[in-house]
Order: structure tokens, then sequence, then C-alpha cells
């Protein structure tokens, strides 16, 4: 380990409780990782140590203009020199909640927040308070942020009686879906999804337009609210709404993560029909109103909304993907890419437990190329056809690693034990 | 209604749920308050119409050392020109834990997040996951964020199982305090208390020290965990921790609002008895470990925990105090100005409505000053002996305005009507 990677891990250990919590802890990863970062620019991040890696995760997804991107930036300098916080919002508010209502289909108004979970426990409050009902169904899998009411039933420290009212389903699967309706009965408020299915430690699934169309379906039926967790997908597959292009609007939908380029905001987005509720339920917070994050956001969307902009995810995206199993089929390894151009993602066949996805992202680390091995990953449009093909260094060297690594004697046993 | 501040309202009317939402939102307030703010600077805030306000409420809390504050803002463009927000922390979050633990008495960790309901929600899972058991008390009328666990009976849109495990208790009453320890039995895992009743619409009421040290002894006897909600607190009282001058330490304390300067950041404190059971809960967002924010919050702590500091919110806060009695009394009019220096308020007597509160506040805001009319204020050391002069300047305008108002024939019935 570097010297001020170490460093900072032994400060950390002391003051933060494991060295490090939540999904960018290094524990989930391969040993050599770094758990700090000290600069972005670009596509690019530097760790505490100055060594460079092509960003393949943009921060878990925040990060859709390339780091430092000098719209995003220059609007959050001209905002900081107005002020951050005030005793109420700034036009900024007013602003983006037209620029979003203008963008996303089904979006009539914005309730704006700081984090994913804050937008879809808003969401699900609306939709209770709209209904008068208490049911909310999510899928097996699906990550809707740490509130209790989507928590896991192993999470530590959440009693079941906070998540009692919530059902679930399989993803894509419409007979459990019409399951979980029945067994809701007459309290069904809501039902959650994710625009595809992205759980960790799987391929990306995409939802089946059935799927998807049952879901409205049933809400309409049922006097339930639809709502579309946007918090990964958003802008990365399409500005207008993820389910646009099948046909299938959300009454209500969430919004964060790339929203502001890295900038702390999130946004629920809602339909006329649901405007009175929102004005009835509990939303707020000491920083909800910062007119920074929000100069960031005004400028991040009027980017990301940009038709070119997004040709450059998709023309970025399928290129990697195109190229990995071209890559990989060359040095005779089988896996599968999956996920949408700008969300993608790969496994190894027959690697259950990553281990080759292990050596391989571990191997691109070493290349400069730094992708998660268990959670897709993120492009955004500093990801140029430039960037791709540096990518494209580095993951061919590390196929080639993990080709000769399965090619060893006793490679099954090792790898299984590391 | 000024030009600007009529055509945002119209604006945000239609893209933002009853044209605005939360804490903020001007419903709450008597008519002639701006909605919309453009700009801060130091101890002033400007409307959208230009007109410029001693600000008396510090953003509700966040700007504790002025808007724009140089050492702040300075830390925040060095950062940005850096970068905001990584696949893991900078080594501001190693700086900032060290801060913190350095600075609060109680504190061997901090755990980092974005909104003060973050922060108390993860304490609340702390506790649990800790002890193993359910029960959280917290007293009436005491706000601890947007959370279901400490959410009203009456809140719209939150299901009652969702607070099951929540008891209320009489803030200041021993007995009371018992009582809901008995009813928790063998399930209490935490006690959550503000360092005062700082209840909105309501004199604030120090904590009286037998009611603090019967919490630490009965979590003590009863093996459960004291937690300080210190977010409307936190370095206006005393940075090392509001009640550590009654010799009464938490176990986890909750801090956000001032804690950044306006910038969007929370944290958990904690104790080391504690550390492994908050390495066990889910904690995590997308923007938790943003490097903008630790620059801002490392640069306002070092400022505000300085002796300096803490000496012009003391001198300012009670110059304040008492010159709003001695105002007051020389128009014949009985008010009681409550709370420590740094979070004043002041109600009038036999105003149970706060009609009188309302037209004062008008009458400030008309003078230049922005002062609450039901909720605490919050000072900041921008709030120097001469700006503190201008607003005793307003203030007595506006004691005038409320003794000319309530000896007009039929004032009783006028205020009431308004």
């Amino acid at each position: 380990m570097n010297k001020a990677e170490a460093s900072l891990r032994a400060r950390s250990a002391t003051t933060v409780p494991g060295g490090m919590y939540g999904h960018k802890n290094v524990a989930h990863l391969p040993a050599g990782f770094p758990q700090f970062f000290e600069k972005g620019l670009g596509a690019s991040i530097w760790d505490a140590d100055g060594h460079e890696y092509i960003d393949m995760m943009c921060s878990w997804g925040p990060i859709i203009l390339g780091h430092q991107n000098p719209l995003v930036d220059e609007a959050v300098r001209q905002q900081l020199a107005q002020g951050e916080c005030f005793n109420g919002p700034s036009s900024r508010m007013v602003e983006l909640a037209e620029l979003l209502t203008d963008t996303v289909a089904h979006a009539d108004w914005a309730l704006f927040c700081k984090n994913g979970t804050d937008a879809t426990t808003l969401a699900v409050a609306v939709a209770r308070t709209e209904t008068s009902k208490r049911k909310v169904i999510m899928a097996n899998g699906s990550y809707h942020g740490i509130a209790a009411w989507s928590s896991s039933p192993t999470a530590a420290g959440i009693p079941a009686d906070e998540r009692a009212h919530t059902i679930r389903i399989e993803y894509n699967d419409v007979a459990s879906l019409r399951a979980a309706v029945s067994e809701a009965d007459d309290d069904l408020a809501a039902l959650v999804l994710t625009p595809l299915r992205h759980d960790i430690s799987r391929d990306l699934e995409p939802v089946s337009p059935e799927f998807a169309r049952a879901a409205r379906e049933l809400c309409n039926r049922h006097n339930a609210v639809l709502i579309l967790d946007e918090v990964r997908t958003g802008f990365r597959i399409d500005p207008v709404g993820s389910w646009t292009s099948l046909g299938v609007q959300p009454d209500l939908s969430a919004w964060s993560k790339a929203l502001g380029n890295g900038h702390a905001i999130a946004a629920l987005l809602g339909t006329r029909t649901l405007e009175a509720a929102a004005t009835r339920i509990t939303a707020t917070g000491s920083f909800w109103f910062g007119s920074v994050p929000m100069a960031a956001a005004l400028a991040t969307v009027r980017e990301i909304r940009r038709p070119e902009s997004q040709a450059i995810l998709t023309a970025s995206g399928t290129k990697l993907q195109n190229c990995l199993r071209t890559q990989a089929a060359s040095y005779g390894l089988d896996v599968n890419v999956s996920g949408p151009p700008a969300l993608p993602f790969m496994t190894f066949a027959n690697d259950p437990g990553f281990e080759l996805s292990a050596v391989w992202a571990r191997a691109a680390l070493d290349e400069g190329a730094y992708f998660h091995p268990t959670h897709n990953w993120f492009l955004g449009t500093a990801h140029t056809d430039a960037v791709i093909d540096r990518v494209l260094n580095a993951t061919d060297l590390a196929f080639a690693r993990v080709a000769r690594v399965t090619a060893e004697p006793g490679a099954d046993r090792l790898l299984r034990a590391g």
C-alpha cells in the first residue's frame, strides 16, 4: 500500500467507524483498491498517492459530465458569489423546477431534497397521503435507499414494524406482482420500481414491457401510485424518463445522483393529480433549498439533455460493451456484458463468487481503469471515444491476466480462497 | 408585493407543490415576508427585489459565520479545484473526523451524512443495534427531523406502525421520563433529547440539570443509549457539547445546520463503546462523502470553536436579549425573551395566537431586520456589535408599532382576525 493511503487508513481507523462505512467502503473491493481520492478532472480521478485512474464508476453515478465540468463549476462559482443558503429558496429553485418539468415527460411539479433516500421516501408518503392506504410493493434485490420502509429484513437497528407495510415481489415477474397486489388487498398505496433490474452482484436486466405495462395497469385499477426510482438511471437512459419509450409513465419519480454532477441534490417529480397530496406531507430539511447544488443541477440538466450529450453516452457505452465482448472472446473467456450503454456491467460465466471479476477489476486498476467488480458502472460525457480507447487498453490487459490465472494449475481452488 | 417576488411566486405556483413547501414556506409567516432570496453577505440577505435585511434567522441555523464567509468560501473554492465527489472520500473526511472528535468532548468517532434527519435516524439505528432493543423515548414538541420514527401522529403519509416504538415524554419532567422508561420495560434502546427545549411557538426553556442527569442515569441503569440532538444547538451553546458544562455526556450526538456554514453536511458522533454497532448499520448516501461540504465544515469548525468567535455570539446575543427587554418595557409592553444568547426568542405576554409577534416581526422586516415570529432566531459571528445596533433600531420601531396597534380601539378583535 502506498504511503498516503496507508496513513489515511490508519488515521480513519481511529476516528471513523470501521475506518469507513457505506457503499464506498474499500472493504467491499479486492485488495489494492484505494480508499481515498484527492482529485477528479474529466474522466480521471487521482488517489491520495497521486495515481491516476479512468473513472468507470463516476462516483457511483453523480458525475455525468466529468469531474470539474467547466459549465457546472462556473455555475457553482457564480452562485457562491451570491450565497448558498438563505431563509427561503432563490430563483434557482423555480428555474430548476421549470427545467425538470420541461425535461421529464410525466412531471408537472418538482420538490427538492438532498438524498435519493429522501426522494423515494417522500414519494411513498405522497402516495400514502393521496390514497389513504399503506402497503408499498417493491422488488427483491432493489435498492431504494436506507429508509426503514425499504430496508432489508436483516438490516441492523430497524425493527420489523417499520417495514411492516412493504411487500416484496420478483422484478419482471408479473405473476408475483399480481400476487402482491392481491395480498395488499384494499390497502395498496404504491408500487415502487427501478426502471430496470440493477441489483448489486447481478447482470443488469431490462424491464420487460409486459411487466412495466402491468405495473401501470394494476396501479390504475387499484387506485395506487406508480413510483419510478430513477436515482441510479436518471439522465443515463432517457432524460425524458426511462419508461417513456415504452409508453409507460409513472405518477411519481425520484431523482438524485447525476442531477447535480456530484453536488448534493435530489428531486421528487410528480403529476398534477398528486400535487395536493405533496403539499400535505412533512417535507423539509435544513439544506434542501441550497442554491449552489441547484445552480449545479441547472447547468447539468441543460447539458445532459442535449442530444449531443446523449449521443456520447450511447456511442461510448456501446463501443465499450461491444469491445469487452470481443476482447473476452479473444482470450477464450466467457462474459456477459449487460445494461444500457451508460450503465454497463460485466460478469464472467461460472463465477458466482466474483473471483474472476475481482482479478479482472484489480488488473484493470493496475492498468489505470477503475471498475467495480460487483456493481454496475457509470459512464458520463467525459468518456469520449479516445478515453474509451484508453480504457480498452486496460481491459485487454485485464482479460489477459484473467486468462493467465484461469490457466494456472489449481486456479479453481486459488480463486475460491481469494 | 414587489415585481420579482410576485413573478417568482406565480412561476413556483405552477411547478412546486403549493408554490413552496417545508419550514421556509412563507405561508407560515405574516403577509409581506419575501419567499425568495438572491444574495447573502455577512449578516445581510437580499430578497428577489433587492431589499436588504439583517438576517436574524441565519437560514434557520446553517449560517454561523455570516453569508459568504471568506474563510469558508476560500476552502470551498480550493476544494472545487480538486473535485467534489469521488469513488471514495478524500482526506477532508479524515481531517474533519479528527477535528470533530477533538472538539466535541464525548466523541471518539464521526460518521458523516447530509441532513439532520440522517444523523438522528442513524443514531437510533446504532442504539437499537447496540442494545438489541427497540423503544425510543423522545419529548412531545421536540423536532428530530422528518423520519417516520419521530413523526407526529398527525403526519400525513406515515403509518402508525412506523413510529410504533416511540414513546413520548414531557421535556424537563423527570416523572414522565421515569414513566416512559417503565413503559419501555426491557425494550428501551435510546433516549433522544434536544439540549434544551426549543419547540416551535414556545418560549425556549433550558434543560434542568436534574432532568439531564436523570436521563444519563436512567440510560446507564437500563442499558440504553443517550442521544443528544445538537442539530439546532450545535456550536451555538458550547462547541464541546451543550451538556458538557452540566457534567452530562451523551453516547451519541447528531450535528448538522451550522456544521458547514450553509453547505450540506451532517454528522453522527459517538463514543468508542458504540463504534462496533455503528459499523453494522446501513449508513450511506450518494453525496455523503462529498469533499466540498467537508472542506466548508473544516473551515467552519476551526473558526467557530475559537474563544473569540464564541465571545461574539455571547456578547451580541446577550446585548440583543437585554435591549429587547428594555425596549419593550419602554413601550409598556410585556415580553418574555428566552433562549441562550445565540439562540434567542421573544414572545409577547397574552399573545397565544402570536398576533403581536406577527405585527412586531412584520414591522421589524419593514425596518430591515428579518425575525421569525414563532420560531427561535439564530445568531452568528457576523452579528457584530454594530450590526446588533442596527437591529435594535429596527426592533425599537417594531415595538412602537406594536404599542400603537395595541392602543387602537378594537385592537383585540383586529389582531385575532389577522
